[in-house]
């Protein structure tokens, strides 16, 4: 009987989940499989044996290279949550490991958030009950860092990086009219503001910051708001804001849902979310006769390889690698996760934790590396966070443009 | 008495503005400029006589490159515009003669768009009038590319590199999913869609581009976009789709403004213009029950210096450089242009034309390079525009991040 391996993406995309797959194939071949095989959007994708053979689809290292710096995920995904396993009908755990078993499947990876891990857990729970010897690995992947165990997720330093550096840009665009403006930036993160808290790596040298950061793991009261630009613009003209999408005012409603509340629905009666930094630059405005901008960074945040952290590069590649490595000792059920030795110089290692310790819980920043007055972030989330965006890849642009790979 | 020149910049900030004052500067130096002053926030600080000695700000070689890649208006900008000649009224253009003489200039250079030429060309006519020598040139700047007589415009070729990156990104951000979503992604661009159709360069060997691109050339149908839509989601379930900020229906009106009539004002009773991809995301997403999500690259591409092209950054320097020469060879009343000799090898110089061909003129596409479904662009403009996207900078990282020059 072969010995096999599959490897599945899932969940939001980011700039390095395929550096993830790149070190889970690698190690893979060189751990003695006989064919990997990706499950085209993940578990979705596998209960439709909708496979493919990765060595076909990497046939040298120049496309494995390739792979670590094309964003998104290379073998598609999906939101796809397994039934609960106590449930009398076990009809897609059966058809999932039927199929394993006829692809001869030795080991599972499934690179991905929360949901994802719920998954391998599931799987792997699965697997013990009816005796199978198939090992499950969870890779860790989700731009918002809102993973336990682990330091910190793969994909996070490259968002940080995208944001810190937009943010750099952002400022030194918003100061060049020597005339009263606030610039107000939507970021990423429901309720961790991992994100968020990047855009306060653009201070510098070089770069005077931004002015406020609001994040969602503090309360966010909108006229204190109104009156804190008001002061700030009675010694600095320009501002620039960084909100999380995800603030809540004391009494946990979204600030974004209070722009539901107060603009009507549109013509066709779909309620449209106005977005959180458009409400409030529209409240700044009015209160303040300011200049307002609102700027989302939408989707450009998770997916910006070509401004990606060499550092989250190699980590992601280090954790779906050290990912077959566990499975080819004999572990399941478990996740890689980064344990940091130390922040200077940062020196980061990987280690395999029990599933069950991660799977639906969600870290958000500690109150205590957030100053008093919630405006900011404190020294001990700079010593976090620098390390994971330094570093740059060798790009490989060709006729102007990064390089990707691309599925046939 | 001294020859110093003088230099200052104009209008919206873009990735290579700076590159273009290197440029002044450095050839200044060169043709003998006793001492070359920046103005702070162009005219209008020129006007309280708010003026830099550059070689204070620029010491060693290191400031020149680090000013190269250091996106926005070093000196700051302005937005005014000089009273006509021929009013009664001739007391601004006095106090800046009465400056301009106390400060012993003899070079006077204005790096920016339509406004700056119209700047140089009132400057220059009102000099010759009193029989002043002092010697006006303008250095072109903008992402828009719509000015007369270049062949394109320094700013152009990073914002074009950035837009065409970001969307190969987004594309395959797009697919990862196999469900049916329309991402539609708002470009500057009131008048000319220069930067929309860049969109169109993500198409490649590695990536299938957008799906449509919506430029203010040709008139814009809601009714038929939406029909297009649902044509090309029989194929194909994710779509991304490039629209100008500027499109107009057939009677003149900006898409925009349909969302300001059909959308109510907001409690402030302020009607704010719901933008363009909003509006369009909403209205596909109610007719076509079809997931809809609206990105706008907003300020974010006037200055990604960290994503330019190099041929932009060099052409930029050149056309400042090519400006301090012009006013060493006693030319005045001139822009620099850049002329382009081939595509293949692509081949550009510099020659200076008089500033009346360009001042208050608006260069659009080609109708003849958009294709007969006003959809895309045909081969000429990616003939036309592929090369000013060519080449990257050594960028310079600290801590993680791109370095700028900072203006203490």
């Amino acid at each position: 009987m072969a010995k096999n391996a599959i490897v599945g993406q899932s969940g939001g995309p980011t700039a390095v989940i395929n550096a993830s797959l790149a070190g889970v194939y690698k190690a893979c071949v060189e751990q003695g499989a006989d064919c990997v095989y990706g499950m085209c959007n993940g578990i979705q994708g596998l209960l439709q044996k909708n496979v493919v053979d990765l060595s076909e689809k990497l046939p040298t290292s120049l496309e494995v290279e390739l792979l670590k710096r094309t964003p998104a995920s290379f073998l598609g995904s999906c939101r796809y949550k397994l039934p609960k396993l106590d449930s009398d009908d076990t009809t897609v755990y059966e058809t999932l490991f039927a199929i394993l078993e006829e692809l001869e499947i030795a080991w599972f990876f499934y690179i991905g958030g929360n949901d994802s891990m719920d998954t391998i857990a599931k799987l792997s729970e699965y697997g013990r009950r009816i005796g199978s010897d198939i090992k499950f690995v969870g890779v860790p992947k989700t731009i918002d860092n809102d993973l336990m165990v682990t330091d910190h997720t793969p994909g996070y330093g490259s968002a940080a990086k995208y944001i810190a550096t937009v943010m750099k840009e952002l400022v030194r665009d918003g100061l060049v009219y020597d005339t009263r403006a606030v610039l107000i930036v939507e970021i990423m993160g429901r309720n961790a503001g991992w994100l968020t808290a990047a855009a306060a790596l653009a201070k510098g040298d070089d770069c005077e910051g931004v002015d406020m950061i609001c994040l969602p793991e503090v309360p966010f009261d909108v006229d204190k708001f109104i009156a804190d630009i008001d002061e700030l613009q009675k010694t600095k003209k320009s501002l620039v804001i960084a909100v999380s999408e995800g603030i809540k005012l004391a009494d946990g409603r979204y600030v974004c849902e209070l722009a539901a509340d107060e603009v009507s629905a549109d013509v066709f009666g779909h309620k449209n979310l106005t977005g959180t930094a458009r409400y409030l630059a529209d409240r700044v405005g009015a209160a303040l006769g300011t200049k307002t901008r609102a700027v989302e960074l939408s989707t450009l945040q998770r997916c910006a390889s070509h401004i990606a952290s060499d550092t989250d590069i190699e980590e992601a590649f280090m954790a779906g690698a050290a990912a077959a490595n566990a499975a080819a000792d004999g572990q399941t059920g478990v996740m890689i996760a980064l344990k940091r030795l130390s922040d200077c110089p940062y020196q980061c290692v990987t280690e395999a934790h029990d599933i069950h310790a991660v799977a639906n819980l969600e870290k958000t920043i500690p109150l205590e590396w957030i100053n008093d007055e919630h405006t900011d972030l404190l020294p001990a989330f700079h010593a976090y966070a620098r390390p994971l965006i330094h570093g740059e890849p060798s790009q490989m642009y060709v006729d102007g443009l990064p390089r990707h790979i691309y599925m046939k």
